[in-house]
C-alpha cells in the first residue's frame, strides 16, 4: 500500500520533472530568470547505473521498510529528512523530498516556516538553497505567496517565565562575551520565530533537532530534545527520529548524539 | 544611506547578472568553456515567494540592521561572511557576497587570497568552488591575474621566535604521528601562507577564525582568536563577528564557539 | 613520470570533458534525461585567473609533491581523496578525482562501493550527489551496470565472535535509546555492507575513517581505526593518511584527529 503510494509519487515526480521543473537543464530563453533546481533528481536507474548495491539499499532498505515503520508517521518522517538535507545543504534529493513531504501531508506554508527556521538553525545559505529548489515546486502547484504564512502577524503565546530563565541563563553565561548575539537570540528567535502560528512548536523542535544531529551540534541536543519533548514528541517518536536520521545524516552523526538522548532520557519521566 | 548602498548593490548585481554572469543557465554555443556559476543568485522576490517571512528578516533583520551595526566594520562584515560561505562550501550566496564585498572595500587581490587561504583551511574543493565564482566576476570587472598577488615573492618577516615555539609545540605532540604533516604545516601554513602580503595578518586571522567557528571547529579557536587579536582585532569586533555569523553559519556553530571565546577574552589583558 | 601521468589524466579529462561530459552546461534537448555534472571541472586556467598562488599550491605543492611521496601509494590517496569529497559532498572537483583514481587502479566496482559505502557512513545524499558525477563517467568509458557489483549475492566470511561483542556493546550501551538503530546498524551495516566482496576491508575502512576525519568526526574515530589497522593499514600509511587529508577536508580537521590518532597508536604494538 505504503509501497504503492511510494511508486505514484515517483512517477508523479518523474512527470512533472520531466515536462516542467528539472530536467530542463537548459532554460529556454524566455524563462531564463526564473529559479530552478541546476541538478534533476537521479533516478533509480541512474542508481543502479552505478550501484546496483545503492538501488537495493534505497527501495528496498529505506523506502519500502524504514519510511513504513509504524513508531514515527511519513509526516514526521518527511519533516525530518526536510529539515537534515536543507540543514546539510543537500539540494540534490531536496525536490525529490518537498514533493514526497507534500504527499505525506506537509502543507507548503509548513515547508515555507521550515526553510525560514532553518535559516537561522543552519545559516543563511542554506534557506537560500532551498528556495531555489522551492519556488518552482509551489509555483508548479500554483500555491501563491499570500497563502503562505505572512512576515509579520500574530504569534503564539509566549511562555514569559520559561523565556525569562532561559533569557537571564544565556545572558548571565555570555552577555560579556557578545551582547549583541544574546539580545538577537532573544528579539528574532525566542520572541519571534520560535511563536510564529505556521509551524505547530511540536513540529519546529522536530526540525531543530534533526539539524542539529544531522549537523553533529550535539551541545545543543538537550535543550532542544527537552523542548521537543515537552511540546510533545514521545520517546517512542524521538528514538525512530534517530534510525530515519542514520540514512539521511550518517550512521557517525547519529551515534555522536547517542549519549546525549540517553542522558535526556535518563533524566525525564515521560 | 547604507540601505540605498545595499538597493545600489543589489540594483548593479541584478543589472550585471541578468545581461552577462548568472541569469544564463543556458550558455551559448561558443560560451561553453567559460566557468560560470551553476545557480544564479535568488532575488528577493525569489525568496518572498517561498517565504514571505525570511524576506521580511532578510531586509529588515539582516541587511538593513546587523550589517549596519557600528562595532564590525562593513568591510570587516563581507571577509567573515565571505569565510562563512567559502568555509561550507555554499556557492549560492556567494556571487552576491563576492559583489558586495568589493563593494565594501574588499579589494580582488584580498578576495584572491582569502580564497587561497581557506584552501587550506577548509579543504581543496571549497576553494575549487569559490573559483567557479569569482572567475566570471573577476573577468566582468577586467581583473587581470597579473595584478592579483604573485604566486610567490616576497614575504612578511616572520616572528622567528614565536614561530620556532609554535613548531616545536606541534612536533613533540604530534610529530611522532604524522611527521609530513608537521612539516607540511610549518612549510606550507607559517613559513608560507601566512606570510603572504596581499591580506593583512589581522585579516588573514579574522577569515581563519570566521572559518573555525563556521564549521564548528572550535579546538583550534583559542589559538587563532589569541592570534586575532594579536593581530589587532579588539574584543568589540571579535564579539559582534559571533553575532554576524550566527545569521552565516547558523546559531548553533556560534554557541558551540561562545564557552572556547569566553575562555580566550578571560585570560586576555585587553 | 608520475607528473607526466597527472598531465595525461588532466589532458584526457580535458579532451573528454569539452566533447562529452561536463563542459555543455546547456544540454541539447534529446539529451536531457541524461544525468550529468552541474559544474564542469575547473582547469588550472580558471584557478590561476582568481589566484596565481593556489594554482602554484596546487600543481607544485598537492600535485607534484604530496601525491607523489612514497609512504602512501597513489591508488590509497585516490581512495582517501574520493571518501573526502564525497563525505563531505564536494562534486566540483569530483569529476576529476573518479578519473584520477580509475587511472590510479581503482577500479569501477570499487568506486561503485566506496559510493555505497557513504550513502551509510555520511548520508543517502551524498552517495545521490556522487551517483549524479560518476554515472556518465562510467557510461563514457562503457562500464555496464551487470560488471559491478552485484546488488546482492555472497558475502565476505563474518568474524562472528569479533561482531557479537560489538553489536552486544553498543545494544547494552544503547538499545534503550533506539532499538530500531541498534538492529539496523547489526542488519545494514555489520552483517551486509562491510562483508560485501567488492572493496577489500582494509580500504573500506580506509574509506570510513578518511570520511569520518574529513567531517570532523572523531569520535568513532578510534573504532574504526584500530578496525583498519587490524584489516592491514600501517603505521605509516595511517600518518600519511594525515597529511593527505589536511589538503582536501582542510587543517582543522585533521588537526582536531591527532590526539586521537595519537591515542590509537600509543594503545597499538603494530
Amino acid at each position: 500500500m505504503h509501497g504503492k503510494a511510494f511508486l505514484r509519487v515517483r512517477g508523479l515526480i518523474l512527470l512533472v520533472a520531466s515536462t516542467v521543473l528539472f530536467l530542463t537543464a537548459c532554460a529556454d530563453k524566455e524563462e531564463e530568470g526564473m529559479a530552478r533546481s541546476p541538478v534533476r533528481v537521479p533516478s533509480l536507474e541512474d542508481v543502479r547505473a552505478v550501484s546496483p548495491a545503492l538501488e537495493r539499499y534505497t527501495t528496498q532498505g529505506l523506502l519500502d521498510e524504514v519510511w513504513k515503520r509504524p513508531d514515527l508517521l511519513p509526516r514526521d518522517r518527511s519533516i525530518v529528512t526536510l529539515a537534515a538535507l536543507i540543514a546539510r545543504n543537500q539540494t540534490v534529493e531536496l525536490p525529490f523530498h518537498i514533493n514526497l513531504a507534500l504527499d505525506n501531508g506537509v502543507k507548503p506554508g509548513e515547508i515555507s516556516e521550515i526553510i525560514t527556521h532553518l535559516a537561522f538553525y543552519s545559516g543563511w545559505a542554506n534557506a537560500t538553497s532551498a528556495v531555489v529548489v522551492a519556488k518552482p515546486i509551489f509555483e508548479a502547484l500554483g500555491v501563491r505567496a499570500d497563502t503562505l504564512p505572512a512576515a509579520g502577524g500574530d504569534l503564539l503565546p509566549l511562555d514569559e517565565e520559561a523565556e525569562a530563565q532561559r533569557a537571564s541563563f544565556v545572558d548571565e553565561s555570555f552577555g560579556a562575551v557578545s551582547s549583541s548575539l544574546v539580545e538577537d537570540t532573544t528579539r528574532f528567535l525566542f520572541r519571534d520565530l520560535w511563536l510564529r502560528p505556521g509551524l505547530a512548536p511540536r513540529d519546529r523542535s522536530l526540525v531543530t533537532v534533526s539539524a542539529l544531529i544531522a549537523n553533529g551540534q550535539v551541545e545543543q541536543v538537550p535543550f532542544h530534545l527537552n523542548r521537543a519533548m515537552d511540546n510533545g514528541l514521545s520517546r517512542t517518536e524521538a528514538s525512530e527520529v534517530l534510525s530515519h536520521l542514520a540514512f539521511y545524516a550518517g550512521w557517525p552523526n547519529v551515534f555522536s548524539a547517542l549519549p546525549v538522548v540517553k542522558e535526556v532520557f535518563a533524566k525525564r519521566s515521560d
